[in-house]
């Protein structure tokens, strides 16, 4: 069988402007364990913008659909699928594909919205929440008493890693490039700083720190460490500025995010690692665990702006000029 | 007051034969929180052969006693010392010093003896039990369920390492040189290969990994990771083969010891780290509690061989000859 869908593709590398929404028929003859989702949201995370700009070296080849989220209604079951009925109100994960209004995945992908989240928050939640969970619980395994840091506090992931550290009980400072911001993380009980206030002070002894930027700030963070300290990098910020980035300006962050060789990390005995969410999402044995911890979590994201799917280009240029607070998120209807 | 003790000194680099024992006066004017402790067994490490060598960079000028950990009874306390009484069995560990019969350290670096270790079972504990300890719950954290590969499994280090793994509850696997070590690898209730059969097996996806070696063994371990799986690498036993080392084999070890890009780590979505046990042994603040996971640790060491304290020469040359199964000490009478 065919059916009618709304898809956002990426046929060409460059500005937001090229990206376009179009009406295309796609197969509801679904496998076994598939679901198909009638899509009321989808997140737009800041890999979609690598992908879209061509710097994303794991994209599929052009043209393709972007989008690792969505909230929706289960509106088809494959045969084999018993946790999922028609008219369930779900939230799914899934590796590319995500910018549509009528999403097939597998169900291991997905799982029922929890009650405490709208379907705007639900949407914002897969990608951040699974990103925060790997650093803050597999990389990190924060627990009581340790000291986080967070530099990307007032972003998607760092309201999770700020609500994270509150349940476990560490104690955490979290990072933000704009005085108005410190009141945002403040209320999640942390201890908040500016970049440059935090870069002039002398707190130290960190067990664990998230770094969302690579580049050259990383070596100051690894001697804030604590011994046997763990600095996990999850972006590459540093390559980007007001919306741009360039050939030369990518070489220069990644020249300047270090190298670490075993035995300087023996003499600090330290640690450091680096992930990327997005390459657990078709891991099926990981994704299990994960969509488990989803589900029953009880955090919260942060809705910043909602955009019909119509105005992509607006939604992504919104992104790249920083303009964005908390998630921003695709509408179908 | 100065009384008189024996002790062991590194007055020049080079063989064993360098090592003499002589008796020497020291002052027993103990500072308020000091302890001084009659010393019954020495523990020898790796890193005390590394310094006769002149290869531990960290190493105190000569001339200088090396050996970190003791077994004794305390035999005075200075003026503020309230939970240590003359007669008291402890162990302690030091940041160089232990090979005398008469030890001077500050309380925080001592503890009871637990009544399940003998006096020689205690001076092999405390570097073997911290390292471990450091590795399995600092750095790794392991936990339930968790798969975890120790390289040095019938070592000193090794043998607390897989009791640790048992009472987690996580799945180890042990490895050694020689088939005949296996049975006691086994009996913790580990799996155990050689090296030769694990290189061909195809065991993968490991949490946390322990690495004895460094050099280009490295390279096959950190793929065997699973991802968020960390290694950890605490020595670099691919400088010495048959008790020598050279410089050329130095190099050599240390060029192959990889380095890691952040970068690298994001798109492996895998930690590395290494660290030195013995760096922990002067910061107080991390051992008053390492030694109270020491003084209430069930584990027990392997005791290989004791050699009188005026053996210390044949002490050093049977371990650099990898006749060592378990612990070597010196006895002091």
């Amino acid at each position: 069988m065919q059916n009618e869908r709304s898809e956002i593709l990426i046929s060409q590398f460059g500005s937001a402007s090229q990206l376009q929404k179009s009406e295309n028929s796609f197969s509801t003859d679904l496998k076994n364990d598939e679901v198909l989702i009638d899509v009321k949201y989808s997140g737009i995370n800041f890999a979609d913008i690598m992908m879209r700009l061509g710097l994303y070296p794991d994209a599929p080849p052009k043209p393709f659909i972007p989008g690792y989220e969505v909230s929706g209604v289960i509106s088809q079951v494959g045969s084999s699928v018993n946790d999922f009925k028609v008219g369930d109100e779900v939230m799914a994960g899934s590796r590319f594909g995500g910018y549509v209004s009528k999403l097939v995945v597998p169900e291991w992908q997905v799982v029922k919205k929890p009650s405490h989240l709208s379907m705007e928050e639900a949407a914002a939640t897969p990608v951040n929440f699974i990103t925060a969970h790997l650093a803050m619980n597999e990389f990190g395994r924060v627990r009581r008493g340790d000291k986080v840091l967070i530099d990307c506090a007032t972003g998607g992931v760092g309201v999770f890693c700020l609500q994270m550290a509150q349940t476990l009980g560490a104690e955490c400072i979290g990072l933000t490039s704009t005085p108005a911001k410190k009141e945002f993380i403040l209320s999640y009980g942390a201890k908040a700083y500016t970049f440059e206030e935090f870069e002039k002070s002398d707190e130290n002894n960190f067990n664990f720190i998230l770094n969302s930027t690579g580049g050259k700030k990383v070596k100051d963070l690894f001697k804030r460490l604590d011994k046997a300290g763990q600095l996990t990098c999850i972006g590459l910020q540093a390559t980007i500025h007001n919306g741009k980035t360039s050939l030369p300006r990518k070489l220069k962050a990644v020249l300047q995010t270090p190298f670490y060789h075993l035995i300087q990390l023996m003499q600090n005995s330290k640690s450091v690692s680096g992930f990327n969410a997005l390459k657990f999402f078709d891991d099926k044995r990981w994704m299990i665990n994960i969509m488990k911890e989803l589900e029953s979590s009880t955090y919260k994201p942060h809705v910043g702006k909602v955009f019909a799917a119509s105005d992509v280009t607006k939604a992504h240029e919104f992104i790249e000029t920083r303009q964005a607070k908390g998630k921003v998120l695709l509408k179908w209807s």
